[in-house]
């Protein structure tokens, strides 16, 4: 039995023009109507389908809350959600905590009313919600609120591997490591945890630099980082998510010291604006478009009712090339 | 008659959380609801005020529609669009038409379905849409779709000024000008046609490269620009947009030129991102938050039924002082 997928791939169009245009709901070109009717009756559609039934009752709206949609990783992640989401003739909206105190609890509380159908969680958990309680359709990125909620995340600890790895081969002697504090339990601190490890392993002194986790987007540009000069100073490699490395490579510039010759830089996301500073920014990307497409297959599987999901999927890293180690 | 906007001030909390605690409806503190209910009872406030009746039958869902996420111009403006919803208790509905054909038109249809209240048109217009027919609330930004729908958009004009006298205070003699073809129309063009104007006039030769309108985002990278090597060679000024300046200032700081000693760079929005490569990028800043702030409170009137609404709405641009003129 076809299913209204396999017309949109035999038509070429996504899905929800294939929904649009077999509701007779306008603003479809006619003959992408046209081309559309044709692949349905080729494919002997009948429109009592289960695939199709399944959109009846449905919001077709899954909602994304990200701690600062400016912060470059949280920005590729909303467009790559977006876009994904789509393709399932999805709507994304959008929910960004910065400054809003305790926020997520609308969109919660927007899931619970059916407002939405589902609910992707980029953000810390937060203190007193029973989370386990909504029973709704719920997935995690990156940041851990219980064992029952499937969570997507890199696989931080050959991330922390790969740059600790960049830093002691190129001979460095004390590092400076930007670290968030507190969020212990969430996958993203694996990186940390074993770049430390290796590099105490390895007698590489470590200088540390904390980091507050909600404190996200350009403010680590170059006047956050100032207040680390001296430790940017002494050290002779750095460890740093993408906005405070870079902020971190200006810095080192500005006071007369070569990179990579003196001071060796390994940013963390690798996002594209580390490619647009001089040098390109040596480190390790993660997989932004693949954790947002595994997140939305995720939700999908349980909005359709298959509970059979994975409750806990490792995305792969990779390195970065760049002109800092 | 006290309104709950006035019950959301003195509590200090938003107008979604009081909505939501006199609604009865789940997830607010205790303390926090008590807060709440006290202002309405100082305020005297009565439960069938006109303004808390404004929300019946509404989807507090206002869409909007940008060419590219990830785009930092359009990143700033979606985060600032969603904050300002959020303070009249609406939530934000994002549409990346990035790859997706005629998607703008989907959007439309929700628009007519009252699935949002309003919709928020960022991108260009599109070929045999009836726009003025939809009558629904419609607020585009930089972009013209129709004299009668309202059009927020900064003062390029200004902004043209400001580029060509940086320039030619500067003494550049021959500049490279980064502009899109077409979208003549769209008020952002005016920053162009004011910038060539003044280097005529001033016997400044103009070389010309030119940008796709929908070509947006991180494509601009080093790659995208090593193609206008030559013509970045024989300048000794450029003027383009943000990802574009800082991938020219890239590539000619490679090809071992002085920046701004030989060359002089202006960018133009100076989104965050500006401030990050070395040296900053000395520019024209589009006010982002205001441009946010205004389509907002713009189609919040008209959401609201005020019919008094300005069809041309201009912003003022400002100078980023850099190291790059």
């Amino acid at each position: 039995m076809s299913s209204i997928r396999d017309i949109a791939l035999k038509a070429g169009v996504g899905i929800g023009t294939v929904s649009r245009a077999l509701n007779g709901t306008g603003y479809i070109a006619e003959d992408t109507k046209k081309k559309i009717l044709n692949a349905a009756r080729e494919l002997d559609y009948k429109p009592n389908d289960p695939v199709r039934s399944l959109y009846r009752n449905r919001s077709a709206i899954v909602g994304i809350v990200v701690p600062d949609i400016e912060h470059p990783f949280f920005t590729g992640l909303l467009k790559h959600v977006e876009q994904e989401l789509f393709q399932y003739g999805y709507r994304c909206m959008v929910c960004d905590i910065t400054g809003k105190e305790r926020r997520e609890l609308e969109f919660l509380e927007m899931l619970q009313q059916d407002v939405m159908d589902g609910l992707i969680i980029c953000v810390d958990p937060l203190a007193g919600v029973d989370i386990e309680s909504i029973r709704k359709p719920l997935v995690c990125i990156e940041r851990k609120w219980s064992e029952n909620i499937p969570l997507i995340h890199s696989n931080h600890i050959k991330g922390g591997e790969l740059a600790a790895g960049l830093l002691k081969d190129a001979g460095c002697r004390r590092v400076l490591q930007f670290a968030p504090v507190g969020a212990e339990k969430d996958p993203f601190m694996n990186r940390h945890s074993t770049f430390r490890r290796i590099m105490e392993e390895s007698g590489i002194e470590v200088l540390q630099a904390n980091i507050l986790s909600n404190r996200m987007g350009y403010e680590y540009d170059g006047q956050y980082v100032k207040q680390f000069s001296d430790l940017i100073e002494k050290a002779d490699g750095i460890f740093a998510p993408d906005l405070v490395a870079a902020g971190c490579l200006k810095e080192a510039v500005e006071h007369g010291r070569k990179v990579p010759e003196e001071l060796k830089i390994v940013t963390y996301d690798a996002m594209p604006l580390t490619r647009l500073v001089n040098p390109t920014l040596t480190g390790v990307a993660q997989d932004v478009l693949r954790l947002a497409r595994v997140a939305v297959d995720t939700i999908m599987k349980i909005i359709n009712g298959n509970s059979s999901v994975d409750c806990d999927l490792t995305i792969d890293v990779s390195f970065q090339k760049g002109g800092t180690v």
